[in-house]
């Protein structure tokens, strides 16, 4: 056992603080790694204000982060696919039993034993996991991905859960070459969304409630912007969407978006709304539409997803920041002021 | 044209009475029957007294039916399917464009352009379409479809659209052998879903209010019964269905359905409660579930279904009535009073 270097939050109402943490010593299947970049999610923040109490009740000191890019610093005697200087990922998961039929099929996110990158109970030390605002974090292999080396490290960061939360969905629902394809919101989730969709080779509508998102959006590679306020516009597109995928977590009327798609359409939501969505049957039934959720996705489609990324050159657009900033990046965050992404550099550590 | 007896109804609080409609004389695509049994379908209900006025306002007097069997008494010159004497089928749609990529994919049901069955504008005569309470229907052979005749022709009658209905969703879904599969509520629709699932070799679990229906779901081929309203019932069955079929109307909460869906797990929706659901996104979520829709099959598909009653003894569980008693009859399917569906027999038509 070592100790790293940490930002972690006592409570729900405490600022984040510099800290230590334990960190395990490799055994023969773990990867340590020296963190160079993570990423801030908006799960961070709910966990971390214990929004989601009822299904994740967060064990305190937290320490979140799970978009984390770094280099190998140490392999285990038994790791064969990574060696020491290796540029490598760690996403949401660090662990699941892998021999459940869902880690059989490479999807691990659906393992009903998985340990989440952070507070999720720790087998390895006791307590919970601690993430990536730290220097430092052990890992067993099959949960570290290798990142390529042509991309800006600092974008790269949020493709471990922006990149795979929206590229999943897209890709299993099917080829969306030439289709139209919708993506609801542009944050976080949604700018990522929209690359990922003009690379498959969709074409690309974006919904948003902001007028001064358009010339945003379309510069991120979308043919059209809806603007989701006005009932011309969303009439206009009635019926004529493959799929959509939706960002948003703010209540939202998701029968408005159900009617924008055609037959046997889909939407996902890969964002996580509070209350309830009132669904209207009717607009279901008319066109075998359907609505589904994702969550992040498999390690070996998250590999895919960077390799991918690796060869049309995507990122997530990033604003960098020390971790110094980081409870004045979480203030930012609720009010959306980010394009589309903060990024830690996690060089501003060792100055703690 | 030709005059054929009728039952219809004046407005949507009046009984239904015996009247006359217009009939096409056959061109050369057409066929006419003579129809033999008529099922009543709650849709029949909800149109006759205007429920659905919002989406599809009724027009009157309306003539309702749509799950019709009979024989053919007249083929038109070009007609090649099908000849006099044969035993037909017509369900809930009579025409469509034939040139929409939905109808050139067999999917007629979604058709921007097809015409229902009833109470839908009438491309031949002007007004609307009248339905299958009646002694002889003309339809577009493309509309028509063989029935086997080793079944019960009173039971076959609701398989054109109670029976596709639930056929459909569960092809679509997949190769549900050796699956969990879940149908919720045992009516017109439910207990075709039972029926369905069991044939395709699934194991099968009908959920219920109704503790008295248990020994039923049982004989119709279910393998256990779920007391919806027991949460221990519930619990002990959560995240264990690969494919639930929701024919329930009324209010009820869809979360506590989704959350016996396994990862991947699907719930398609064939009745279509008023109210909006509200659904839990977090419960679409984790699992990657899906909420879908369905409204009966195309042409080729109904075919098929037609095909495997024949093959595996399937038809719908009926109390035959005379056309006289459908007032009464529409009384008692709003009480659940019906196992599980009303065919009318339109011998009875002929005193009038």
């Amino acid at each position: 056992m070592y100790k790293a270097k940490a930002y972690s939050a006592a409570s729900s109402t405490a600022p984040f603080v510099s800290n230590t943490i334990p960190r395990r010593d490799v055994t023969a299947r773990d990867v340590q790694i020296d963190i160079l970049f993570c990423g801030i999610c908006h799960s961070d923040l709910h966990t971390v204000r214990n929004e989601w109490s009822d299904v994740m009740p967060t064990v305190y000191p937290v320490v979140p982060g799970h978009e984390i890019v770094g280099r190998v610093a140490k392999v285990g005697s038994g790791v064969t696919a990574f060696k020491k200087g290796d540029l490598v990922g760690v996403g949401c998961l660090v662990d699941s039993d892998q021999s459940c039929p869902n880690c059989l099929a490479h999807l691990e996110q659906l393992c009903p034993n998985g340990t989440f990158t952070y507070n999720s109970p720790d087998k390895h030390l006791g307590g919970v996991t601690y993430g990536g605002y730290s220097d430092s974090i052990v890992v067993d292999e099959h949960f570290v991905l290798h990142v390529p080396g042509n991309l800006n490290l600092a974008g790269v960061a949020p493709l471990l859960c922006a990149g795979i939360t929206t590229y999943s969905p897209m890709r299993r629902w099917g080829n969306i070459q030439g289709k139209k394809v919708g993506v609801v919101g542009l944050g976080g989730l949604g700018h990522m969304g929209v690359k990922f969709a003009r690379a498959f080779g969709a074409h690309v509508v974006v919904f948003t409630t902001s007028p001064r998102k358009k010339e945003d959006a379309l510069r991120l590679g979308a043919h059209e912007v809806i603007l989701s306020t006005s009932p011309e516009e969303m009439q206009k597109h009635a019926g004529t969407f493959s799929f959509i995928l939706d960002t948003i977590s703010a209540d939202h009327d998701i029968n408005a978006y159900l009617n924008m798609l055609g037959p046997d359409g889909n939407i996902t939501l890969v964002g996580a709304p509070e209350k309830p969505l009132p669904v209207n049957a009717f607009a279901l039934l008319f066109g075998r539409r359907s609505l589904s959720g994702s969550l992040i996705g498999g390690l070996k489609e998250t590999q895919e997803m960077l390799d991918f990324c690796g060869k049309h050159n995507i990122t997530s657009d990033v604003e960098v920041i020390p971790i110094q900033k980081v409870n004045e990046a979480y203030d930012r965050l609720l009010k959306s002021d980010v394009k589309y992404r903060f990024s830690i550099d996690m060089d501003s550590l060792k100055s703690e």
